[in-house]
């Protein structure tokens, strides 16, 4: 057994380089930029890279053992463990162990480890009885960990208990009212930061846009080229009387049609791919975290998991910057998503001025969660919406409080983006129609029909889209982002020029659309002579080629949302749909069906068609409901239109389910494979009980309560590459007393032989009460270790353990049997068999789970070992 | 020990009179309709009025024991238990026990407990392994008991798998199709039946209301008495010109104005007496749980309490009538909070017709909160507020499928109320004005003092109406309903004839005060001459009037609710707050405040302070925050003004709070000790272990797993009438096993001496595995007892522990310490505590919570007797 000098003797600390702020924006981590995915992510985790068998909580290859336990689950008491598993330490892992301390600084991540005790306990918790059973004490957490929640709100209480309890007088009172008032302080310019960040947003994309067709530029005044071309014109009715814009043709001075239509063709496709292509360089340099939307990274923090150097400084300004220029590019992708991710970034950089708030990563996630919902708010003006989306979507634990914060958080940024006014409309409601009409009853059949066909687009798009990403993961193309995205947004800006419907950007085509033929008909879509089959016919060529561009633009290395593109398809087959049944009726006015059809004015509003069709198509994909409803309603004013809507929703909903119960976001998060439990209620963990699945205890390296010294904790630790271990009174009875984890275990060594206690290595270490020991020569690890771990039976099903894991927000859930440990269930352990489950469901079909489960078991041993054989790499796998 | 004849042998049984139907509304139990409120509770619980020592979970007062346990939650094993606590049973309480069997028919509730037994496992669960370690059997509830959400979702979940795996073929899909859709039809037909109710309610009440002044006869048709003054003069603008209308005191042919202004007021004042009287007479024979707003017992059925007959035919019936009559009689009351209980009854009558919902405690909560959202919706056209007031007010667990089920729910309903078109007026929302004008920047000062004023008037209004409750429930007037409440119309119907703003029923004179100057001014309450501060004078007297009568008629026995006065009392202080300012603006239009007024148009509208006024007394008194501003929204539809009433319901909600952290319906919840566990956040548990309150083992009634006989068990149930009983392996290491309810134990013990099995009284009993018991001489009991129970580690906070009965709804906890079972703690146990706690913080004042139970278990020895002894008269109490 190998034994490490003094210096080395912190290699544990190697795992907490940054206890405090645990997902902190710390630029200098970005060693390769250039890295894939899944080294991106696992950056952090660099012992998952080097080491073999690393610290992890993913369950790893079971050893093979010789005992065999037919038993266990008997009600008598298990048997003795026979053997201790005990893997020796090869020299060469000794050595790069050595490696990484050296590497990392471990005397820095003590120090951190150190002020977060210090916040956690000894200045809240008055004098610290070390000896006795004080508050549990505990070091940050590491990248891609799952938090305690029931740790941080107790950790909340204990903080506000004390601040309650030191509030005397005025100045007590005062500092209460601070206290609490922090939170909104933080709300409130959350909210107000995003509505600006949005506006300003906005303001640029649109002349960026309009940028690649020409300039505004006037003669007089000079240095106008800062307009878009909407300000540009402000005031002229028509675009040919606006003499300060500029078209890239009358630029060059061309006269000839053909010579013109050419130069501005070949100028848009330039000025698309640049803009494409310096989005994704940003995007690789500054902050690989902007691309995407964000959303499914959203969805796993708030789950409860750590994703460092997610929200941050650079990541905000490069995903605003290049999410402008993403969407000027032309590409089919939307703002809303990446606006909720800029929400997040803005509200994650103010929580840093609160430290009570900064310092609770629970708390911080209410706020985060407040935080999203001004990102819908902002992206389509609309606050109820955005608080429904936060609830329906993201929020994992959403008390009632947060509900009230996100609220004020969305109206906030709401009524920022109002007074800053980017559009110069001065209407509240972004896509206001007239929308006088009701719709008859013979509607609700096409209604219907679209939200079928919203289903099956969802359903289609997921398919396609996770297909081109594990095409592209698959491909060599994947290691030049930018060359992918300049590619594709050539292609996009080749077939969009010629294309009116698809030369708009998606929010205009949407708006343009959606509306009533009385209001706006730029693109000529309501002409009732015999034009219509060729204006259907070049609805649905752009709807496809939507579809297909959407689909593989989703997933680039640039800041990009499905959202809006998705709108835009339902839209544009909806208002193909519409378009049919008016000239239908038109055609047929004496039909049955028409019957009820006013004879003096239009009976059917193809407008309507496109809200309820973008309606549908945004349900297929996000598998939302309610937000949806709210959201086309603020977005429109439409609320005589909210049963159609609320049916094509509610079908495509059950249609999408059909292709697959994940909406879109969920599937980049499996195919992510970020660890996220859903706590939606559809879902059906296999019949099983727990004792199947857990980490036995013969798999699990466990510390008995006594006969232990600082020094054989330390080789211990060197020796047990795991993230926790429970602690028991002996290896016989196994009765259970308490986990540590082992940033605790390591950091508590190490405090006890540093200044001020200095102890020996030989020291003696108790995890129990020990009134006879002598306090000045031994120590008492009792207040690091989790005495009051939740525990169940380890008889339990697996169904209340995922309960348990769901409801509580808990990291571990250790299985007992009459006080005897049995064994161990992490959080990621839970994640991982329901995924590899659902995996299993894909590919038996229909096939009753429990059978199956019983069968893997006989032909690999254990279902641990059977799912981990057969898992896709994962950035949680041990090797 | 008096040993119990055979055919007395059930007497456990007669503990579930209806174990299927828990809440059921069988008209047979109303054996004394005029009994007050405790006794109306507890008539079900009839063994807690005969019985000292019923069944009941309620902690008992401690028995003087003679153990001493220093060293109880030391490390080291609990010692031997030494006294066995068995309390002999008087021969007068066994002849009571046997009167209360004869009188029950525990045959019959056998008989239905085994209809329940059959469908929970043997029905769904195939071949029943009686011996196994197969599903968990359950009896149904008791009234008053909590519900085991996890155990009522896991019935469900097995439910659902077993559908699955028999699901063959073109017809299992079918049953599958017909299971899942059955939710849906039920809220649909939910959602429709509260909308046409609601309408039949609003014509109802309209005509009634207008018969206080007259009615419509038409000379030549005859016969349209039925009609209301607004349908009878339809068509005319003046109502001089309706000569179809009579005013009383043209019916009895009186010219002289006095003398008509004196029949009119006698006949105002007795026709509202009479309606009134009728209804209070109509809640007092035939269905009491149909007063009040029905909506604190909606929040303790939906946090998972069983309130027998709360919801059934009667309630539904007698409510809705009862409504109309008490909105008519001119109380001052509202029809909301009732509306939420008769959709809740709807949806409780319709959940009849589908046996897999209505057998699932759980789901039915699911529908009954998503059927509450429809009482909103049709209360105010709110669909979105509706589901928001379910999420904020009611909802316990509210999984996402509830909120689009909630959502579906209250949308049909405000179509289908839509579609009834009661008011005829064709408009979607109910209170629109034009609302063209913004708000200035100065008025946010005032919207600010509105919003103060409305948490003082919340409480306020809450502290009167609770001292006026507890009053009353100390008056002998209680005895007499009928006459307290033709008292208080006789005098609201004298005080409100001669005052106009009174006259009004609250949603005509909301409906007035709202709207801008210029739509309706049937009050003259625009005039811009000097008579504005006689109007100031008597809006401000109309307020005061109203929150003294609002606050003594919330709480009479007629069904009522709170809402409406409060938005009225808001909008009547809101519109004084509006005019004061719209003529200090007028008559210092210079001053710098009002530099931002345009000198063309009114610059003040005092309408949008009546809205913001109400929405802030609305949150005063209920402490919502989301739902309000959202309702609002959609009752005016006056989208601009959402920030300021987002303001004002933020003060109101922090001033409010000052007061008492209760709303109106969460202290009468407290004042009628309905076992309601608050999720909110902001509560704070004493920061004490669990150990410290549970109920020790000492004074448990545990159960050894061997050893026991058929008949020893019957004593032992005979001696200890507990709900429940732990099982221990012995009594002298408490290794705990699992545990069993009081019923399942009775039944058990009933079916195995009954048919097909006959055991022998002197049968041997297990509830642990015995491999060499012969199975057909002795009797295993495991499949009646939850051997997987949540157990928590006794050296637990309370903290926690409080946490995991919130968040996994749970029914009882274990502690165990080392696998030895050291307590016991119920959900009414954590309810109760904290409960006493608060009251002790409200005598108490600001002294720190843990040092107080630190010394008052000096005093008395334990906190569990220390509350018991101090706490007020319980329907929960042994005694």
């Amino acid at each position: 057994m190998p034994s490490f000098p003094e210096e080395d003797s912190g290699e544990g600390a190697s795992s907490f380089p940054q206890p405090e702020s645990s997902f902190d924006n710390d630029e200098d981590d970005f060693a390769e930029p250039r890295q894939t995915d899944t080294a991106l992510l696992a950056e952090e985790d660099f012992l998952a890279e080097d080491n073999p068998t690393s610290l992890s909580f993913k369950r790893k290859q079971k050893q093979p053992t010789r005992l065999s336990l037919p038993s266990f689950f008997q009600s008598a008491p298990s048997p003795p463990r026979s053997t201790p598993t005990k893997t020796p330490l090869s020299s060469a892992r000794v050595r790069r162990l050595r490696e990484q301390t050296s590497r990392d600084g471990s005397d820095l991540a003590v120090g951190d480890a150190q002020d977060v005790y210090g916040e956690g306990s000894a200045k809240d918790g008055g004098p610290v009885d070390w000896y006795g059973d004080g508050p549990r004490r505990r070091v940050g957490y590491d990248n891609l960990t799952a938090i305690d929640w029931i740790f941080e709100y107790t950790k909340e209480r204990q903080r506000l208990r004390m601040l309650h309890s030191r509030a005397q007088g005025l100045l007590g009172q005062l500092s209460k009212l601070w206290d609490s008032s922090q939170v909104w302080l933080i709300l409130v310019a959350t909210g107000a930061l995003s509505g600006i960040l949005a506006a300003a947003i906005d303001i640029t994309t649109d002349w960026l846009g309009d940028l690649r067709t020409g300039f505004c530029y006037n003669g007089d005044g000079g240095g106008a080229f800062y307009l878009s071309k909407q300000f540009c014109c402000w005031g002229h009715e028509q675009t040919s009387d606006c003499l300060d814009w500029y078209d890239w043709s009358e630029a060059f001075h061309i006269s000839s049609p053909s010579g013109g239509y050419i130069i501005e063709y070949i100028l848009f496709t330039l000025t698309s791919v640049a803009f494409a292509a310096s989005a994704s360089l940003l995007v690789r340099e500054y902050a690989p975290y902007a691309k995407h939307s964000g959303i499914p990274e959203i969805k796993t923090v708030l789950g409860g998991f750590v994703i460092k150097n997610f929200m941050g400084s650079w990541t905000l300004a490069i995903k605003s910057l290049g999410l402008c220029l993403a969407v000027a590019s032309g590409l089919w992708l939307g703002k809303e998503g990446p606006l909720v991710h800029v929400a997040c970034c803005c509200a994650y950089l103010l929580l840093k001025l609160s430290g009570p708030i900064n310092g609770n990563e629970a708390r911080k996630r209410e706020v985060l969660s407040a935080a999203a919902s001004a990102g819908i708010s902002v992206a389509f003006g609309a606050p109820i919406g955005g608080v429904l989306f936060s609830l329906e979507q993201l929020s994992y634990y959403f008390p009632d409080a947060t509900m009230w914060q996100s609220f004020v958080c969305a109206m906030v940024a709401s009524i920022l983006l109002q007074l800053m006014n980017p559009s110069r409309r001065d209407q509240l409601i972004q896509y206001q129609g007239s929308y006088t009409q009701g719709y008859h009853g013979f509607e609700l059949l096409p209604f219907a029909i679209l939200g079928i066909l919203g289903g099956i687009y969802g359903g289609l798009f997921i398919k396609l889209n996770m297909k081109v990403a594990r095409w592209r993961r698959s491909l060599r193309l994947a290691a030049y982002p930018i060359l992918e995205v300049g590619l594709i947004a050539l292609v996009t800006a080749l077939v969009n020029f010629p294309n009116k419907f698809m030369k708009a950007r998606p929010a205009k085509l949407v708006h343009i659309l959606f509306a009533e033929c009385g209001d706006i008909d730029e693109f000529g879509i309501c002409q009732t002579n015999e034009l219509h089959l060729w204006t259907i016919m070049q609805l649905l060529f752009a709807a496809v080629l939507g579809f297909l561009f959407a689909s593989i633009t989703f997933g680039l290395k640039i800041p990009s949302g499905i959202i809006l593109p998705s709108m835009a398809i339902g839209a544009l087959y909806g208002r193909v749909v519409g378009t049919i049944v008016h000239f239908t009726q038109q055609a047929h006015p004496t039909w049955l069906l028409f019957q009820n059809c006013e004879t003096d004015k239009q009976c059917v509003t193809p407008g309507t068609y496109a809200i309820v069709g973008a309606a549908a198509a945004l349900g297929g994909v996000t598998r939302m409901t309610v937000s949806i409803v709210v959201i086309m309603f603020e977005l429109t004013g439409a609320l005589i239109y909210v049963l159609p809507i609320m049916i094509a929703v509610m079908l495509s909903k059950w249609i999408g389910d059909i292709f697959g119960k994940r909406g879109i976001y969920e599937s980049w998060i499996r195919f992510n494979e970020y660890p996220f439990l859903d706590n939606r209620e559809d879902r059906q963990p296999p019949d099983i009980p727990v004792a199947q699945v857990m980490t036995r205890i013969d798999e699990l390296a466990t510390i008995t309560s006594t006969g232990h010294t600082l020094q054989s904790l330390q080789e211990f630790l060197g020796m047990n590459q795991y993230r926790g271990y429970p602690i028991v009174v002996n290896h016989t009875n196994n009765i259970f007393l308490g986990y540590i984890t082992r940033t605790e275990l390591a950091f508590a060594i190490k405090s006890s032989m540093a200044e001020p206690r200095k102890l020996i290595p030989r020291t003696a270490v108790f995890f129990s009460h020990q009134p006879h020991a002598d306090p000045l020569t031994t120590v008492d690890f009792r207040p690091w270790m989790d005495q009051t771990p939740i525990t169940l039976n380890s008889k339990s099903t697996f169904q209340l353990t995922v309960d348990l894991f769901l409801k509580l927000g808990l990291k571990y859930v250790l299985l007992l049997n009459r006080g005897a440990l049995q064994g161990l269930l992490t959080k990621k352990d839970v994640w991982y068999i329901l995924d590899s489950v659902e995996n299993d469901d894909q590919r038996a079909g229909e096939e009753p789970i429990a059978p199956r489960i019983g069968r893997s078991q006989e032909e690999h041993g254990l279902l641990s070992a059977a799912t981990t054989s057969s898992a896709a790499p994962s950035l949680f796998h041990d090797r």
